[in-house]
């Protein structure tokens, strides 16, 4: 079969690779119809992620048909269609009893990573049972593959974290494809306002056809006071860091009302100051969050009802055996107007 | 009366003043029969509380009996004994009705900051309805006068908001009377181990006596290493930081679980390094609060029920028209063994 | 002024009575704009309702001015436009402190029960500063007006108790106001279904127009079966009881899936078989509420940010001196297809 | 090896039965060490539990040693000391990804009821992974045995669901095993007073000694007065049935303050009263739930950490073999002041 292939830093390369086959009673392996691209994925190419090494095909995110399944696995059989998680998840250890996959024992974010992913025309799926979801019928493959990773990771780290609720106000610092994830989930709850801060006006536009109240450029570094004067000084309930910058952690920090809840999503390369002189009697709530994907099976449920349609995140399609354009385009994300880049296979 | 005055940085009197009188429908007047000294009160006497002004009466804790009430006081009468809370709170206005007292928009903590405080003969105290608590009878009033700020502030701003619950491990930054409030509060939930760390023998052995699982004396850095020794790598469920520093914030940082709350007690003043680059992907959730005093009712309740009995906090006692000499005692608080030290007002 | 007073079972009159007066220091007075009947005046008319003694003015929801105010009200002055709750709460109870004002120990319930009432140019309404809010400009009154009760009561006793997430199957077995404003609420939550349940069809139509995703016509007790098929045998997960029959509670027992909640809303005359045989093993909560008005202050922001337009369920309108026609309108309400009656004082 | 077996409505036997094999690849075989018979198995052995067929193995409880595995058993090998949970959780469906494993849709409660039991010399647990627990060093395996059912019972059931919090007054409505497990983990969250009511003086006096505040015998029908007395008519925070009769769930209903909890633990075979024209404005909450045993691994750390021992609810002590005499002892369990009773195979 052909896979997308890590080969160091700055390498990839479109290449034959065996077919991956059961190692173990609990695998199953996924002929792949559907994938995408993810900001991670160029953080891997950049030599950023040291665990992942040369030879390892990337990509985290797909649905497909399962091909094949181990001895134990009781839950899927060749020929159903599923929806593959980001975080693979044993189901038995201490962290998946407590449903925070993202810290499974034996699992969590491997795929694409410690082992062979999903930019491929097969993969093989650990823990099947427990790391793939059916997948209901009629409802279109890249509204689904935005399942794999990218919804769940703005609803549970931004979301659920936040703990957004009916009338509250709400700031999202950065509107790429996880901080529109997050905008797209956090009206599942109905708050008053939802703004949106980014310095691309392509994707500030883009949040604003997604339903935000209000959006705000940031390239002048007027973002703090446009957020003070739009809730009257009072700030914001919610701040939602979604960019991984300390210069957005640090917007976060500086529009929160007391009582307010600073949701980190951003994937962070260093510390950044946390103003607790300021903070510290203002009883915020801060977390951090790597996706567990607990909340997928209620998110099918919301795409399945058509309140939600995450393929509004697409913008870009190529077949799976033009993924090296795929990344071209992807990774110029800004000029080429893209979010989600969807890869089909066709084979 | 007589009165402790702060007379500007480094200066405190104990004068002659004014009997407070009624100024508005809400307030009431309370004869202190007990009062103490706060961790806080040393700071304002350094000039580090600019909010505090030259003239004014120090002291947010106390315990007394209502003198005189305002037109508008319908809970208390004269004679009844009552316990005063720390925060003024009108019950009114938004942040009042969302119990978050602290942020009350015409309270707050005002008592020995924005207005006289308590350690006098008598003290005015706003919105009384609200800010006051009758006190059940036969109960030490060494005791209840801990439920004016340390107990709630413990029990608040570490216990609750670290969300302690059975079988947790927990640690606790600091032995002073705040870090000792956590330990007796966060029994209430039965963790399996609280661990507490200090560089002071004294309030460590204080710890061991008031039910620490273990004891560690971080005077030579060895904190760290210690507490993910006792938890075999794992890490606490729940550090609290209960000093005020960044490196006992950074302790905390360091020994916290996946999935592990960090609830800040300490006040700050200055900003501190956030370690995202470890933790954004950590499930982490971090706290920050100024006390609300909304656990108070709970509180009086189980000190009455007799399963909490604060006093213990309390090393030594002094009349009121001693406080010059208390406030010596407790501002060498090491040297002297010094916790909490009751103010009886005998006159 | 001109008043609609409750005569004894069966009698009421729209007569002139004393203008109200301050009684005491956190007293207002209000002059009525907007006002509506409730589904509880009924049941008073009916003699249902032992507290109301004849010569009580009816109504317990009302928008309008305020007149004049007692001593000790700090939030409000003569010429505010305030909503009126239909639960008065003093802010100093311990139940009020639990912000459960339903059982306020000097107020809870007593407009147009055990003090006059709404339903008149002016009204009385003691501890103003906790008992009304202020309304935000430029919105409807016919949309604040089901502020003052049906919309917190369906939200709070139906929504928030029902714990309705996102992805949920909702059923709500009653399609009157209060039915419906479960309906309105339930959306703040993105359920993935809501059925709704009736015996009329002209309610079961406003259901589906405001968003049901299915109804059952339940004239031959087929909605249990009906339910169960819509959920593929499963159940629902929430079930909101908005009748107060002991039939409508059974409709709810029986479609509960394991794990399901049943939140009750119907004021119920009598006792109901509860089938623990069944349902001692299913993991279930049940609830009963009066409303508290708590969410009040969330329901005006979602009502200014244009999310919810309560207005849609006044069906009738007639000047307040017209209010014994309107209440001939509101008795028949099946035949009049009436919902929502609203009463303007156009004095 | 024997094992004791049903056969038949009044009919047991200690009999010959052949050795449990692994029948699928998630199976393990536990070699029984400790047993313990619980209050079901004498509703079996009467007939009550249509799903028992005759020749069933019974017993649900159990801790033991591990003989062998199945070929997808991971977590477990030969010779592990484990704790059999009386729920089986396969960890792969809809409800064990909630927690909720005593609907697994393969297992749930089948040990010694769908499938052979643990009152045995070997035992087969299907789904091993997932249902058994490894055993901390050094416990007793008498403490162990009891959270194979009866703790994680109480707790989840009764403290949980009851929402037990510091300060609270908590009325526990049967003084059996099960409403001692209510007791002992109620204690978990220092509620102000534990009030338990039963009609035997032995098991109150149990009661008492295991740390109630005070106990009311109902013999002669006051403990509904009692109760209102003790707490000064308020009524209880929380109401735990542990009986499983109407009226027992009726004195639950009828001690319940504003806002309280009503936790059913009760095994009931009819249906009961709900008083819901009293009930219906009293934002009241009832729980009904089989246990999940998801709060193992937090009993298992309280237990390690000594602040539980269970093993004080075992009253007596039986050889394995000598099961049909432990039997006559628990089933006359009043007369014989039988709570637990400890079955130790010593082959």
């Amino acid at each position: 079969m052909h896979a997308l292939v890590f080969e160091g830093p700055g390498k990839r390369t479109w290449e034959e690779r065996p077919v991956p086959t059961i190692q173990g009673p609990t695998d199953a392996i996924v002929r792949i119809t559907t994938s995408t691209i993810c900001g991670t994925d160029l953080h891997i190419l950049k030599g950023d992620v040291p665990s992942v090494t040369p030879g390892r095909i990337l990509g985290h995110e797909g649905v497909g048909v399962v091909e094949e399944v181990g001895s134990a696995v009781s839950t899927f059989t060749p020929g159903d269609r599923v929806l593959i998680s980001c975080i693979t998840s044993c189901g038995k250890c201490d962290y998946c009893k407590r449903r925070m996959y993202s810290h499974c024992r034996h699992g969590g974010w491997i795929l694409g990573n410690r082992i062979d992913g999903t930019q491929a025309e097969l993969v093989r799926i650990p823990y099947a049972d427990t790391s793939l979801y059916r997948i209901p019928d009629g409802i279109d493959e890249d509204a689904l593959v935005m399942l794999s990773d990218i919804l769940p990771t703005g609803f549970e780290c931004g979301v659920l974290n936040g703990q957004i609720a009916p009338g509250d106000t709400v700031a999202i610092v950065g509107a790429g494809p996880i901080g529109l994830s997050v905008l797209l989930t956090a009206k599942f709850y109905s708050p008053a306002a939802i703004y949106v801060i980014d310095v691309d006006d392509n994707r500030l536009a883009e949040a604003t056809r997604l339903g935000a109240t209000a959006v705000v450029n940031d390239a002048e570094g007027q973002a703090i006071q446009c957020v003070m004067n739009l809730t009257r000084g009072d700030g914001v309930d919610v701040a939602v860091e979604a960019v991984g910058t300390p210069e957005a952690f640090d917007t976060c920090q500086s529009i929160l009302a007391p009582g307010g809840r600073l949701a980190n999503v951003g994937v962070h390369g260093k510390a950044t100051a946390l103003h607790l002189e300021r903070l510290w009697d203002r009883n915020i709530t801060l977390t951090t969050r790597l996706v567990d994907t607990a909340a997928t099976p209620m998110l099918l449920k919301v795409v399945e009802s058509g309140k939600l349609n995450p393929a509004e995140l697409a913008t870009h399609c190529f077949a799976l055996d033009d993924v090296m354009r795929a990344y071209d385009t992807f990774g110029n994300a800004s000029r080429e107007n893209a979010l989600k880049v969807i890869l089909r296979n066709v084979a």
